[in-house]
């Protein structure tokens, strides 16, 4: 990766011990995932993530006005900074559905919590799907698909889990690391859903991340923010925000001693940042996962906000899908923000080749252009040549598929 | 139309009487459009409007940091507020080009001026076609354009005029009435291009506009933002800011007296809002004219931000291309903007049929909606009810064809 300045992970992979099980991968954690019949395909549609005791919780939630009945029930739940377990369902996202909705979202979380023997507010819940759809007639299914997955949840139910969130997804979302600390250390896990409606916000779509680091919530909470900010803050798949957005990260607590502030940052970093790439690889429709990387630019804020002007402008992600060297449309993108910097100044890079120098066209060879942009991975630099700061944003290319799949979501 | 508060014109079009030939339906006023060899396919590309003696000028230009050439010297030759004549080409947009796309830029007007027999700064340019390819081997054609458009310009000319400055255009846009005002009165008349890169912004796409009406210049500034703003401000094919963008209004003063100036600015309003409703009937790609009118706001502004952010949703705007009566998507657009509202209380309308009370999903009749989200215009309503101010905003749906359109655009 060529990109100056912050990195797109706060540290490379590499740095850690990869962890199979995902989610699961946390001992002591226990994940299913059952067809309640919610989706009409008879797909996986209920899962359940439970940490077997009561943890240290953060949750980040969409900043959207308006919000899914979950999310004001999780956001009630999570307010002591205690939860023990994460409901969520596919097929529907309880958006937009009055009193009985929320009435539906608290009495899922009772009745997890009735069969785990817990208390109710130690329940968090999520859905996604169509927005606006009554959940009434889907109660019953739910609520008996919730206790099929209380029954089968085990140690081995991290993949289930993952693909019954799962709508427009055409693959699950999983990822885990062990974070080496001296002779301690800790495990990092988590599973995320998100393929459309995806924008960068204060958190997006569904995560639910755990770890057996013992690490009080409110430090978790500020860990989270930081984390999220640079990874799920750093895609865009179509610059759509979420009523039912929510980074849900628990923290059992069994590893015994506190981690090392930066390592444990780090590591839940690069786990949020593997599933954010992972549901911009699957954006819907997407052929091309496209790296920006902002350099130059004098303030990282500067280049986060370029960086997603261009990734969420309509006119460049057509460009990506058609192959099409079009970088006037990534000057333009950028020039309609408020962001300050000097046309006269700018390079724009297709991998490493140069398309625009100092914000004039470069003579180059669209033979090479052609292949670079024909790749599955596209980096594209965009250099202000004004300072030394620089961020990376990762989206994908609008495609007829896009368009296919959202012109027929819900008829 | 059903919307409350401020409509999309200032005053319905049969206020006004029909008059016609377009911009050269003000007295003296010549045009042309000629093929010049700019666009590969041998259309006409090279265009003319000449009023024929020095003239009151009104410029509004984009906002873009990033400014093409023609707008740079545009914005030098109209700052002392008068012009005589403006010279269009298409094919390149001679933006992102350096100081030699400036150079021909202020070429092509010293040449039109040398011909027209008036001072270079009489004369206004503008382009519209690609970003960032050099013009310099198109200087030759482009001059040898504006020597035949200006022996061709004549009384007849405005339907050519507005076909030369077509890229992705399927219509030439033309648009002209005649004020009433006691025995006196006036013409207006103009033409416009359009069908990408449009969003709500001071300005967009290229207009030019003529009126025989004597306004002082300081005085046209002041209407024809207030015009625009109702009118060009109020549209959205996809959210992509222009270089180029320009609305230019010549005031000749052959009427003699000068106009109230309620009627000339409701008169102007009509005719850029009719050029503007043209635009978003030819979005590239579009299916349906989308009419967004939310009603019952406190501030007209507060009715505009939201009515845009819908406008600019991909995600509602995929769903009207396959009639998908998915308001859901309309609320989450909503919610992401700064706009304060109360979910609880908006409801939604499909021409019509209420499919959202309240905040939450009405039940109607699915046969019903398709057969209104089928029309080729669709009214969409809004009600924040809140207050009683609302605004109007026009857009089109994102269908397969602007992707197809978008992605082999300069390839």
């Amino acid at each position: 990766m060529s990109a100056g300045g912050e990195a797109w992970y706060g540290t490379p992979a590499s740095a850690f011990a990869p962890a199979d099980g995902g989610i699961c991968a946390v001992p002591g954690l226990r994940a299913a995932g059952v067809a309640a019949g919610l989706k009409p395909d008879g797909a996986l549609d209920v899962a359940i993530v439970d940490a077997g005791r009561a943890c240290d919780v953060a949750v980040l939630q969409t900043t959207n006005q308006v919000r899914a009945a979950p999310v004001e029930v999780t956001a009630r739940h999570a307010a002591d900074g205690r939860a023990r377990a994460v409901v969520l369902n596919s097929g529907n996202a309880n958006a937009c559905t009055g009193p009985d909705g929320e009435q539906i979202a608290v009495d899922t979380a009772a009745h997890a919590a009735g069969l785990l023997g817990c208390a109710t507010d130690e329940v968090l819940v999520c859905s996604t799907g169509v927005i606006g759809v009554p959940m009434t007639a889907q109660r019953p299914a739910l609520l008996t698909g919730v206790t099929q997955a209380v029954t089968e949840a085990g140690p081995d139910g991290a993949g289930a889990a993952a693909r019954a969130i799962m709508t427009t997804d055409t693959v699950p979302k999983s990822a885990s690391l062990r974070v080496a600390d001296g002779d301690g250390g800790c495990v990092i896990g988590g599973l995320a859903k998100g393929a459309g409606m995806i924008a960068p916000a204060m958190a997006t779509m569904l995560c639910v991340v755990a770890t057996d680091a013992p690490v009080p919530w409110r430090v978790l909470g500020q860990i989270t923010r930081q984390a999220v900010d640079r990874t799920f803050g750093r895609i865009s798949v179509d610059g759509c925000q979420s009523t039912n957005d929510a980074v849900i990260v628990l923290a059992t607590g069994t590893a015994g001693r506190e981690p090392a502030i930066a390592a444990f940052t780090n590591g839940l970093t690069a786990v949020l940042g593997e599933l954010a790439e992972q549901v911009v690889r699957d954006g819907e429709g997407a052929s091309h996962l496209i790296r920006l990387h902002v350099t130059g630019a004098k303030h990282v804020s500067d280049a986060v906000a370029l960086a997603r002007a261009v990734a969420d402008s309509v006119l460049v992600r057509t460009a990506f899908a058609g192959g099409d060297p079009n970088w006037g449309r990534i000057l333009a993108a950028m020039g309609a923000t408020s962001v300050q910097f000097v046309p006269e100044r700018v390079d724009v890079r297709f991998g490493p080749l140069t398309v625009c120098r100092f914000g004039v066209g470069a003579s180059f060879d669209p033979g090479q252009a052609e292949v670079i942009l024909s790749r599955p991975e596209i980096d594209v630099t965009i250099d202000l040549n004004l300072g030394s700061a620089g961020a990376t944003v990762l989206t994908c290319d609008l495609t007829h598929d896009y368009v296919t799949i959202n012109a027929e979501y819900t008829t």
